[in-house]
């Protein structure tokens, strides 16, 4: 695949699975997270590693999340090899809300072909 | 080089340009990164994109930082190929305060042989 073929497909992952994220299910980012994931959010003290542990917290609140719609704003896509960088500016829309985030993925492509998650780093945008 | 060996790099260029950065000069941080450069930043209402923007950035506040130590904890590298994902939580300390931020910095191994960084994402660490 060249370079712009795999952004659009990176790019289709992580939409369909945030559209699914924000509508209260975790499993399509589950089911794109390698077994050696790491993590950052803004809520946790400490940077969180492997597979089983992002699980457990997103099972604990399956369902709980509803937000209305969402943009992937300004996106990147640097490819290099096995490897791509997704990064973005995410705007949540809630009602008369606008939530903002900044958003980082890591992707890698498996020996099965299928691309994976083995990085990502969520946090909230706040200009001064 | 082995992974281990990948990961011993990356944490000591890191080190060393974060010692610089936070007395003050960004010359280290500007060595390394590369011309694709993406960067997230707390304060910044979008994501910045290329050398040339995040150079700007650095040029206008050279000398104003001085911080007294800082720790870099948790790391993880996480290598693949030409690329090497470096994440970790960053404690700044002055005097008895302590800043934390999240940080993931993503290194790729040039054709020269040197390892620049093509995308950082630095955060607020928000526990709640």
């Amino acid at each position: 695949m060249n370079t712009s073929t795999v952004a659009d497909k990176i790019i289709a992952l992580e939409k369909h699975a945030m559209r699914e994220w924000l509508n209260g299910d975790p499993s399509a980012f589950l089911n794109i997270y390698s077994q050696d994931y790491t993590y950052f959010d803004p809520s946790l003290e400490w940077k969180l590693e492997g597979f089983d542990k992002i699980k457990a917290i997103y099972d604990s609140i399956r369902g709980m999340i509803k937000e209305e719609s969402f943009e992937i704003l300004n996106p990147s896509v640097q490819v290099y090899g096995e490897m791509a960088v997704l990064a973005y500016n995410l705007h949540i829309h809630t009602g008369d809300k606008c939530w903002k985030e900044n958003v980082t993925e890591v992707y890698r492509n498996e020996e099965s072909g299928d691309w994976k998650i083995i990085h990502s780093h969520f946090s909230m945008t706040q200009p001064k």
